[in-house]
């Protein structure tokens, strides 16, 4: 037996979404079945729906963006039970057994299964996301979001939030420090809200003067403009950690000369190759690091600092027919923060 | 009153070197005068006496890896006294006040003086490197070389050592991790007696096949040519830390996919830029970081670990007026794997 579900899916790099309807499992012993109530849409769903990574499958149900309510649960689940609220993020399995998933960090696992475009082990084929009315998921991969917080507004946190939190908790970032983030879209305005709520001396850099507003509205300290001539060296030296969210093309090396000696940058918005020069890190002693979205406990833990300090997405909600729609106007920027899908539009 | 000091210099970034003639500052109540005995010819001699890096003034007299003998001290000098075998690497001052010189990362120093082509502040023009009978340093920036170690072979420790020394040490590799060292030239040939010394699993990666018996009698465990077609995949996720001494262009992606998960490569030798993929820092978690010689404390550290182990470098003995013709040899990487002016051959 299995589950019918109602869903958007494109068929090909140059197609639109449009309905599709396909079987999810009926849960099994360790299994949570959720409806999904909100789905985000992340700049990756588009990547991967026009196949601009080079490796989509089809046909594809992109979103991992995804919230909900448990309405079933397998015999053998502990942590969940029905009606329970909660999330699931970019991947929905992992090997369970190599250092990176033993250590929590299954998103680095060589075998985690993405929440779309992966392999699904059990009903065979693809497995297919959140521009769904449901999904099935193991427990070990479904988070609890807070009571406190609306539902659609953290959809997105199950990605941006955690792909913005993470490597500032990982790499240490501390009260008191100075973080820059760069860019002002979907990553970084979270990665705005996490900074401060961390207590850091919170800097924008953009290179659009007319998001400064905005920037302050959303918590930042100072804003600085990178289209003006003189904005690299006024600031050389000063940072302590930099988030660069910008996934266009850009030249690293003038931000690597705005941190301070052992100072990081740490990507997180898949930019294509620029020319790197080698000096500013070494001599500064700088970083550059990559960090990819989060594990399972630290999107818990996430979470739940979402819920202490009443943090959620900046989001404009749509109907799931309005996918297409979206997707251009993401490619325009003219989204602020974040779309996320009103799964109840599809049902 | 000075000190007539006879030195090898360069006129200009086409001219040849040549012997010239300057003084040196009587000691100061903190400053050592040392007899150089040896100085090593580093690849950024090149650099600077041909103004590659932009910076140059002449005339310049070369030279940051300098060993010697204390021959007078002044009148408030308390760490060194006559007869005492001592090194200077390539700075001499700094400001001594901010973080990174307290912290004894002095080389970070916004206005650390460098051996050669800095402002002498004391005599004025420019400060004057190892290419030279005898050199006048504040105690702070001298080095004592363990009396165990042959001098003429210590005077690249004072920046190939320390420049493969230190990020070793910094960023924390132990015993049993696996380490490449990428390159093996005079930086690289260091790096692996140093992982080697330390206890990790050592790898030399090379383009050239050519280089295996030696890299084995330097001690690698391990050998990769980087121009067999399968290298790298056949390598991927196997390191923990990748020393790279290449100073040639060359792409960065293919090496940092051969890091573990958090793992690091640290560049050391300034290659010219290359385009960044940003997707094998962001899968993995890795980071990419630069390093630039070492704090005077850090220095000592380095040569006293070389003292318990009996490291020194590989050289090739030559007299001061065949410099011009070292600096074509190097061009030709023909050289193991450093050259060493004898600076009796001077006087």
């Amino acid at each position: 037996m299995s589950l019918p579900t109602a869903a958007y899916a494109t068929h090909g790099p140059t197609e639109s979404l449009q309905p599709f309807s396909f079987e999810r499992r009926d849960p099994l012993e360790f299994d949570v079945l959720i409806e999904i109530l909100y789905c985000g849409v992340c700049h990756s769903d588009l990547h991967f729906a026009r196949n601009e990574w080079g490796m989509s499958q089809y046909p594809m149900v992109p979103g991992h963006e995804i919230v909900g309510v448990v309405r079933a649960v397998g015999s053998r689940v502990t942590r969940f039970r029905e009606g329970d609220q909660v999330g699931v993020g970019c991947f929905v399995d992992s090997c369970r057994s190599c250092p990176m998933c033993l250590s929590g960090e299954e998103q680095y696992c060589d075998q985690a299964i993405y929440t779309y475009n992966g392999p699904d082990k059990v009903m065979g084929g693809l497995t297919f996301g959140g521009y769904s009315t449901q999904i099935v998921v193991d427990e070990n991969y479904v988070v609890r979001v807070p009571d406190s917080l609306p539902l659609d507004a953290a959809a997105p946190l199950l990605c941006a939030g955690i792909t913005t939190y993470s490597p500032l908790r990982h790499f240490g970032v501390r009260e008191g420090q100075s973080v820059g983030i760069i860019g002002l879209g979907g990553l970084g305005h979270m990665g705005v809200k996490f900074a401060r709520a961390m207590g850091t001396h919170v800097t924008v850099l953009s290179h659009s003067p007319s998001k400064q507003a905005d920037a302050e509205r959303l918590g930042t300290h100072d804003f600085v403009v990178t289209s003006e001539p003189e904005a690299f060296e006024a600031h050389a030296n000063r940072f302590d950690f930099l988030l660069d969210t910008v996934s266009a093309a850009h030249d690293l090396g003038p931000y690597l000369s705005l941190l301070k000696p052992d100072g990081r940058m740490v990507l997180v918005g898949l930019p294509d190759p620029s020319p790197l020069s080698a000096f500013p890190l070494i001599f500064r002693r700088r970083s550059l690091s990559g960090s990819l979205i989060g594990g399972i406990r630290e999107t818990q833990e996430m979470l739940n600092f979402c819920g202490e300090k009443n943090i959620t997405c900046d989001i404009e909600l749509i109907r799931m027919d309005q996918i297409n729609e979206a997707y251009e106007r993401m490619l325009r920027s003219d989204v602020r923060y974040r779309f996320v899908i009103d799964m109840a539009t599809l049902r």
